[in-house]
């Protein structure tokens, strides 16, 4: 390698999903060649991202404050609380239904054999939340995977036990795929005509 | 978007070649979720490399130092030149062959419709270097495209105007295709056979 510094960002750039060896490469050359404004922009950007940004203490969403700007907004309807698996799920409804409620991320979803439990999905504050007596209509909004199926179940028997009904996407999600992929139409469709959970 | 910096490192990643919105989105998640160690180093490498990577006064390599490791070994051969396209078929060639001259890098090939010329490429500099009377083989190593052959043959004239015999990478890399993605032993036999330039 001609520079020691491009090696390194070669393989820096290999901490990316789907970026192997040459693909790292290709995209090193790129910025040097062509985008050094961006990849200068790109560095300070991810700098800031991995120093500042944490977790909403509220929602457990990303956010760069204590409290996410969704949770500390005066204009969200609070009886409403969707949850959802990921970041990304959230961003997703956000994006493609007109919903003015509130979010939980769970940041993942119940999956004993690999040990994650009703703990490490924040589910005990989910609890204390739903205690709060604020909340009127939980919207678990979870993949429909096996696992996000029973991620779902414990949620309804969690909302009910706090005497609130907990609803579910309406059909039209197809099975077995994640949310994050489903095209906007089919995710508002379904999001409109959610169901009360039976 | 939960978090104005999220948003502003979404933006920044599609500076890569091929990442659109969704792939950075799913980038960004990845990196802030399981990657925040991986994160921090691809920024500052990315931050050292736009900062201080320029090009050889040499070779028009990409380097860190004013001469790059390469010109600047006493242990390759100076009678021997290669002449490449990019850094890429540069490092192609260094990985699969175990040729021990030195290379010259163009940055493009002529392609007088995009205003590629001759002082584009550098070539009023390679042909002060063949006039230096040290080189007494150019091995012409662009790629088999229309462009990169009429580049192929304004060096060969090139080189025999200073009394250096041009030779080109044997038959063996495929017509059309780019010098960086042929497999190593195609690689390695073409440019072990390479012949004289007719
Ligand atoms: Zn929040
Ligand atoms: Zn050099």
């Amino acid at each position: 390698m001609s520079s020691p510094l491009l090696e390194q960002l070669i393989e820096a750039l290999r901490v990316l999903p789907g970026v192997g060896r040459k693909s790292a490469q290709r995209m090193a050359y790129h910025l040097l060649e062509r985008e050094r404004t961006g990849g200068q922009r790109l560095a300070d950007a991810l700098a800031a991202a991995v120093d500042r940004i944490g977790h909403c203490a509220r929602c457990r969403d990303f956010s760069e404050d204590e409290i996410c700007p969704t949770c500390a907004s005066a204009s969200r309807d609070v009886q409403q609380l969707c949850v959802v698996e990921s970041p990304a799920d959230r961003l997703a409804i956000e994006d493609a239904t007109g919903y003015r409620g509130l979010y939980y991320v769970l940041q993942g979803r119940l999956s004993p054999l690999d040990g994650i439990g009703p703990a490490e999905l924040g589910l005990d504050r989910l609890a204390a939340r739903l205690a709060e007596g604020e909340v009127a209509e939980v919207i678990i909004a979870t993949n429909p995977t096996v696992e996000g199926e029973a991620t779902a179940h414990y949620i309804g028997q969690l909302a009910r036990q706090h005497g609130i009904r907990p609803s579910r996407l309406a059909h039209g999600v197809p099975l077995g795929g994640e949310l994050e992929y489903v095209d906007r139409g089919t995710l508002s469709h379904a999001f409109g005509t959610r169901s009360e959970m039976g």
